[in-house]
């Protein structure tokens, strides 16, 4: 009965194509009843959240500074932390499941964290990650924003029969 | 436009009054389109969230865990910090003005967090505090549930004008 | 064989009784061989700092901005939390037990998270604290630096032996 | 005339190659009278506390949890955060520069949060880094212990020139 929590992660300013994926994510999360989560300020934060709130869905934006201003206007809730870069680590923690988008070095620390603490990572156009050429991907590389949260609640659902 | 977003804070075992004014005062919060936060566990946190999510209001927990499953099934996000009591910082931070019901030790540590950020602190039979015997108290001190309530959304509209 | 970590708590503007009290306490606890915590700043945080590095012994200062230059020169080591308040849970969690002298909100935030995290508090000249009149005090109140040195070393001691 | 901070970050289980750097850099620090930063814990977080603090240098541990407890006993000073992988953040605010060597997740998040830092990074063997095939490394891979730290002092200095 308890909802399924999916982080949607990328970079503060992102290109055409990501931002049409996070709005596209965002959309299908709220058809799905997931509740999207993410670090509230702009690009594929701001494009997830607009997608997932006009089709009525829960957006909750987890924001570094001090006060709830920065925040995306497409946000139904807004954590204003204060903790900066540490921040990261409570968007990974809430969620469930993680779909990153593009994405810089915050993203790549949101994958990491993810990857640490044994949640699922599913990528569109991200980071690639192997530590040695003979690594296996510890990411899953969805073909499309359908493909994507498809697979999120997938690994969601499977995650958390096991807990 | 935005919303007003109070946080009720107080211990997570509560007497009967502490949680019918708890409870009372997440209806009224919700009755009048505020945001509810909170620390998400139980006690006063649970009954304030059932209040308001029960009046169609939003409740948001946020966890000292590492993950969801402690928080009352009542609120409406729940987000799990990681951060034992320092997150008792993000619910005050996240907040336009505190109401203590009662409270704890931890209760304590959340007024002096909210006073030190400079943000307004209602009490309802809560802590007592004075530096000294001639201090001003730095609390407003509400006589109901009702009381408590619009003196919160008074002090947080005051205080946001001047941001 | 491991040591005592005394956290040294108050304002970053205090008195000049203060001021003097933290810097005694800050020698006492170098002359025990105890490291000293702080917030890192000024006031009683520079002050105990200062008496202890003098006297040779070493002084943390856990800051809450996101650069070390404001940090007291008399620190041994200085943190850089990047937590803003939130860090206050840091100094008290680091350590063994707390003195609190005089000190504002953020002090008593600090007092009340310690409580919180069963760690004993001893008091200079600082806050009242009785959440009813029949309240048992939960601070140790001590008369004089020697005396909230010789009492924070024997709860340490005590509070250690049965972990 | 203030030091210089280095953090030097790695998988709490390494290789003895991995140590045998890690200890090796932390006795060059030491001799260079940098202060080591580190995660305090196993691994090469462990040998480069015991390679500075045996020669004569200061080793700082930030651990996740909530007591000292679990710090390398070759720890000049351990702060226990108890806020779990959040923990990440602060070791690389508190750094000038950081060092990484071999790795798991931890250690990419904390290479991702302090180049998002803007915080120069020496690699040891340790993640490869390109957004793209044909994306600029962002990390300076040295081919031993003391390039590693020869780097990470000039970066440093270079970096807090420009403060």
């Amino acid at each position: 009965m308890s909802e399924t929590y999916v982080a949607v992660i990328g970079a503060g300013e992102a290109s055409t194509a990501e931002m049409a994926d996070a709005e596209e994510v965002g959309r299908l999360l709220a058809d799905a009843g997931a509740v999207l989560v993410c670090g509230g300020l702009g690009g594929v934060m701001h494009a997830a959240a607009r997608g997932c709130t006009r089709a009525g869905g829960t957006a909750v934006g987890i924001l570094p500074g001090d006060d709830r201003s920065p925040g995306s206007p497409h946000l139904s809730v807004t954590i204003s932390t204060g903790l900066g870069e540490a921040r990261n680590a409570i968007v990974v923690r809430t969620a469930d499941v993680v779909i990153a988008i593009g994405g810089e070095f915050g993203t790549l620390s949101e994958i990491a964290l993810a990857l640490r603490m044994n949640k699922p990572v599913v990528g569109l156009s991200t980071w690639p990650l192997a530590r040695t050429p003979s690594s296996l991907d510890p990411i899953f590389r969805a073909t499309s924003a359908a493909d994507a949260v498809a697979e999120a609640l997938r690994a969601a659902r499977t995650t958390r029969r096991h807990d």
